[in-house]
């Protein structure tokens, strides 16, 4: 790779925790509906942004899988005039061992214990990578640059194909046993509820990701297939969309209590394509959310819509190489 | 008060954080059962210790109370030989004001508001004195010294009169917002259950705390006032007894679940009253546990019997002077 900025050896930039005052990050951002990646200015700025679909053919083997992302990422540094990094952030979807990043998204088949930290590195010799789950990343992209700024104690979330999520408390990312704190997902709300992909039963999970939703709507008589569309139709008033929103908005309130009764939080922030429902989804959740936290300090929680938009994963993921101390306590 | 150790200048001690290598700590301990306290070597050993019922008359007042309590600490500190201290760590029922500890215990009705970590300064000018959740320092005793000793990631409960906790993540406590994480027992495992003294409805609390089994198995026939008794009559055999146990055991094993997908726990340590019930409690803990966390990182939690028995909490309010880089992130 050749560079138009003053090139750096990467001992200068490790020595400063990867994070030179100057130098932008690679952000990417690897999740089973699309591959995206961004050059991430120092103070957070999306300079240079790419997106491909996840090629997710059942033929796809992991290395084809892998040359796509490479081809990406080689394009988009092209466009950004190869500039000289301060290290590579990667989100990715779980599970992973973690922190050396061997990746077994749910959603992309081809990857099964895929050495991506790894393959990073060879790919970008003397950067630091640095690797965590999608969830978290944008958990981290929203403490950092988003809706939860400033705040030391925050829960971010997904709620889209799945509910994920990521915990910042007292200040920094809470990495947990494995670096797989945050699960919000699989907070038990209903312990008769449905069945739920993780092997247990009744997780928030099952019963507010889109096609959770999806499922229980069309067994009330709606007809669609996502939970965008199942969204889209609740803001236009279908009554059985409304209700699943009700439902999803339910849960949310359950496992949110729980979660800032044991954590004690400040807010919590809420992307992906389900909370994109609005006041369909924020009302109900917020109604249980009170019934249920009644104490003074839980009571103090504010539950918001995520700010950063698509782009949160990939500025988290860049945190995690620019802001070391809050983000990244591994290695 | 004299000395008959090396006086130390209150400075010295300050500027090791409190944490002179060889002098103790008076460590307090204030329920609304017992007062008790300690003089806790830097090792973590009780040198001497002594407690008194918590005088609890409607009459009594809240100086009067600190009479009592003041009474008693120089006792303590006469028996042991007017040490130098290294400073005043103190466990006391919720909740407070934190950190500055104005406490309203809510079994000592005789204090509310009370300041205690003021008056505790003015009575031992120049130490530090914190003051923390009296389940919170059970949890650090056990972290410290206990059984989650030596491991990064661990909740620390106390299943008695109420149900308590205390989290440490990443190797150390956290506080949240307000200095009340750990709530474990308001996590909500049953939306439909009984109302809890906090306001909400089917808290943890709610269905395990000792007078919520010993109602629960009073309307079931078993006659008995208290939950030790409880306990006991389980392990002689007494079915409704032991049908409670598996109620409480099934309500812990579904917080657990929560708190470990969300927190990503290595190890549970579980001390109080309630939890002398052995197996009786513990087993179905661990079934109602395994059926619903069952994801890789989540199955690795292990759940044990606290090991400090009636002094961890002595040892772990010790522990906010002797290690407040893992246990005192305030002032």
């Amino acid at each position: 790779m050749t560079s138009i900025l003053v090139p750096r050896p990467a001992e200068a930039l490790l020595e400063t925790g990867g994070g030179a005052p100057d130098a932008p990050v690679l952000a990417i951002d690897i999740g089973g509906t699309k591959l995206a990646a961004a050059v991430v200015e120092p103070g957070g700025r999306v300079a240079v942004y790419d997106r491909v679909p996840t090629p997710n053919e059942p033929s796809m083997d992991g290395e084809a899988l892998w040359r796509t992302l490479a081809a990406m990422l080689e394009k988009l540094l092209a466009e950004a005039g190869e500039p000289a990094l301060a290290g590579v952030g990667v989100g990715c979807g779980g599970p992973m061992t973690w922190p050396d990043a061997h990746v077994s998204p749910l959603n992309i088949p081809a990857w099964r214990g895929f050495p991506l930290r790894e393959r990073l590195r060879e790919t970008y010799p003397g950067l630091p990578v640095r690797v965590h789950n999608d969830a978290i990343c944008l958990a981290i992209g929203e403490h950092w640059r988003g809706a939860g700024r400033g705040r030391g104690n925050m829960l971010g979330m997904v709620v889209s194909t799945g509910v994920g999520g990521g915990l910042i408390l007292d200040g920094r990312l809470i990495d947990g046993a494995s670096g797989n704190a945050g699960h919000i997902g699989h907070i038990v709300v209903d312990p008769d509820g449905p069945s739920c992909e993780c092997g247990g039963r009744g997780c928030l999970e099952a019963i507010a990701r889109g096609p959770g939703l999806v499922n229980w709507a069309c067994e009330q008589g709606w007809q669609g297939t996502t939970g965008v569309a199942l969204a889209d139709d609740a803001r236009r008033g279908h009554p059985v969309a409304q209700a699943a929103m009700r439902r999803a908005g339910r849960a949310l309130g359950l496992a949110i209590a729980s979660a800032t009764h044991l954590c004690d939080l400040e807010v919590v922030a809420i992307g992906g394509g389900i909370s994109q429902a609005g006041a369909l989804l924020f009302e109900p959740l917020e109604e249980t959310l009170r019934t249920y936290a009644r104490m003074d300090f839980a009571r103090r929680v504010s539950v918001v819509p995520a700010a950063l938009g698509q782009t949160s994963g990939l500025v988290g993921a860049a945190a995690l190489i620019f802001e070391p101390e809050k983000y990244w306590s591994a290695d």
